[in-house]
């Protein structure tokens, strides 16, 4: 579990949750009419706005959120030079059992496909395909919880209104003014926070763990390339660094 | 039907006109001149900005918006794979009684191309131009929805300051200044509702569905390419396998 | 006259004075200062912001605008067909009469310039740098109505606070009140208006027609370059249809 | 001067500070503890955000600005047809005399390497590096003054804020709330004014100037290519013709 | 350190904190539960949407905004023109000791590989995919201090939600409920403060180094490129010339 996203998840609701507490406390806060506005109405605005299989897996990107970075970039280069050395001494056959026993499911396909003597450019073409689509299938993703701000920021914004009209046309009872006009904007307050701790962040989140495994399979297909073509191992160690930051950039040559 | 989208109409508007029954009554939400201002007003702006065939056929989106998804990219490929067996075996003029059998009219018109004989770049140029310009013009279309909630918000804060100005004008009775408040604060109310439910979720939800489309013609767009230059279906099939996503992929060869 | 824009600003127009006048009379909401600073306002910060050249021609966009669509796609490609036809029958210099009879400059300049013998190089680039170029000096207008609703809105929240302020040092009077914000709040109120009437739709009907001017030259372009290529009229009549919605592709051949 | 940019300067001026002197005099609007907060934020967000010698040439853009329009397309356009011309004629050598009086400093530069016998990729590479570097080098100064209207509006709010603190913490005296309030919104008021005078429109107009240069130097370009390869000055003349929008096309052979 | 970004800082806090002590004194408008709500709150949004290694540098990257500008163009343009006429001259082998004292990593690497005899291809392909993933590692930082705005803004809009609640629940004692929406307001003015302080002109000032750190490198891949063509180094200068403003451009022949 990647503590970072827990621990902040915490941070924030014992903070909240504590200055509620502290206050009036946290009762005041807690009116199931506006919970429901609030959440039932971004749970619609979502059902009209997505398609039903993107919502039923929210939940699992919650855990991909909170699951610790899988992406390893310099264990990954070490493979591809590691096969690249392999394949030159003995010839790209000689790869087939490593290709039979490689977890990642990308690396496996691009390999046993040069394994089987595809063509460089169909491999490559291939495997830019796999990333474009599942990019975009993440970029789909990604949207709901861009879009779960705007849309609890909204229906937060329309309970606010509606009580507000309500209180309106009830002033006749000074001392219930204040008390209504709180209850009013619980909905406003509701929506602020699933927007920016169900949301906002999450979505960020998602797309950082996206570039990660696109520049794993960016180098997945680099090396790929490279072993196909036959190139020195050192060549191609050389490049694949070059996607790590300097201080990173530790050979296996040296 | 697709009955998320529906659902979620649906649960939206129980949930918001629920909580005003359960507080004042609908009633007092209901104010004519106010649904004219914002209704009208937010019709005014579309005939203004959009063209009135784009205008006339918005109805027509609200149902593509509720129609289930219709694309099946999984069956497309076991379809163009199959054409490619046929094509490969026999000929690609066996192709023709398909053809005149096939319903998509971007798989029909391609496919046909390729039968008579068409230059493969040709028909890639044809092809791609109809993706391009179908695609545009649903961009066209999905801006409609993308503008309702900013000129339903706009002409909801118009209604407001109209209201405002009204009832900052007649301050003498005090009894009066809530209810006149209340009922400038209806129009943005009706603004944030309009935009929020048949704005903004309903542009997202055509997005995707112009994107799903998109993504079975480029399925196509592929196929017909690897059956012209007669490719191994096999190839082909990884090739196509490569647009779903790794859960999906079963080969029909296996 | 495009009846759709011109009843669109009837519209607006007639719902917001009418509701107006059913309240409190139009009178109240008329305040020449107020109309002063966001009218002068707005035409100040376009004439920092724009180039007079660019002002002087505002009026003329809005004649653009409620212009009836005057691109007819599926004439263009008759006629770029029927051209085709005759080159093919009888030479490219049979088109020489026609170029003369040409009313749309575009079309008049690439066909002379194929009838004349020019490279289809030149003949493109010719022809794609007065498409870039025209449609970057359309989005330099078009910015313009764009820009109109920002400083609209600025220019009436800047009013609006000039005027709050000069309330606030003048409360002895309580009754004074009332009337001096509703006042101050007319700036707003005039903001809004211009930007939502005047401002943001007519940008977007205006980046429309660019769109289908530039769409129709796209189509002269792809299909003068066809008639120099010697290209067969009912291939090129497909290519061209792909430009069309498929309800509207009526082939002149059958 | 550019008489749009300052006229517009000036019209806004007279009607901001015109309707303070009308109302409550423009006295109460003037306090310098809120100047110094919305000038100084400012200033500071600035030195913070951009480097010193960009901000010192800040003046410099202001000057720009106001300056009129000194690019002459037609002018260079017919400029670029006579070197043409002459270099057909008597060869490119001939050029070099203009070269010497020749007073911008791009086409100088280009005009000097063709008459030097440089490659043309050579040419065309260094002036399209000089195009994007001045471009980019524009757009990091324009970002100056669209980044004055974001600064200088959350500076007025945070001074508001500050105010208002102040005021609700001393609210013993209610006719001192009035004008406490009125102080606290003068920072937001500079702040738009600020934003909506020296920030938006400014970086508008001097966006349009880079556009202009870029479009002068982009017929230069393509009128040096043109002589170097001994291109027909009619062909070039209608080439750089379509930079120009149809009105204002009118050749110099005619 | 850069005068510039730190006299900004101090700026801004002389003239906020000043403002404050000479109004009500700074002492009320800090507490402490409203800091931790801001701070926390923002803390902990950055923790939910960032990988924890990038957040554990984002001190570092403090330090590189108030870093003076490290990168000099022109001093670059001397050296690459210097190893070029060494390289014409002596052979490009003559410029081994140079590899061995150079400093800047990305010249040290990109110029040894030139030395070790590597395809030129191979070169540009490593030293491009180098400035892309650094390019693309710094825009991963600076959007951390992109979010640190929207965090905090959002965050002091909850704190401030929540205080307004409570004061409207506890409106029995007038007397109190100024002070107790002072408290509500602190935090919308600690998140506006970090947020235009901590924030915004941070990320600014960083994508401007950036953008400078990359000009510089593309100076290097030019300079690199035409010492392995042996291009001449006059040619070489005029053309990374083109880099600087005019005014700059002094060439070390002269």
């Amino acid at each position: 579990m990647d503590l970072g996203t827990v621990v902040g998840w915490v941070l924030i609701c014992v903070l909240l949750f504590g200055s509620m507490a502290i206050g009036v406390g946290i009762g005041p806060y807690i009116d199931i009419p506006s919970v429901m506005i609030v959440f039932g109405g971004t749970t619609g605005c979502l059902m009209v706005g997505f398609k039903m299989e993107q919502l039923k897996k929210m939940f699992t990107f919650y855990g991909v959120a909170i699951k610790p970075t899988m992406v390893d970039i310099p264990g990954t280069i070490t493979k591809m030079v590691n096969y690249s050395t392999k394949a030159r001494r003995d010839g790209i056959l000689a790869l087939e059992s490593d290709v039979n026993n490689e977890d990642n499911e990308f690396l496996k396909k691009g390999l046993s496909m040069a394994v089987d003597g595809n063509e460089p450019d169909a491999i490559r073409s291939l495997l830019e395909i796999d990333m474009e689509q599942t990019s975009s299938r993440h970029g789909g993703n990604i949207k709901i919880f861009e879009q779960v701000g705007g849309f609890s920021g909204a229906m937060g914004m329309i309970g606010t209104l509606i009580g507000l009209v309500a209180m309106l046309l009830n002033m006749a009872d000074p001392s219930a003014i204040g008390p209504a006009m709180a209850v009013a904007l619980l909905t406003t307050l509701y929506g602020a926070m699933i927007g920016n701790i169900l949301g906002g962040p999450v979505a960020n989140i998602l797309s950082i763990r996206n570039d990660d495994e696109m520049m794993e399979k960016q180098v997945i297909l680099e090396g790929i390339m490279a072993i196909q073509s036959g190139d020195n191992p050192r060549t191609l160690e050389s490049k694949l660094m070059a996607y790590l930051p300097p201080k990173e950039r530790k050979s296996q040559f040296e």
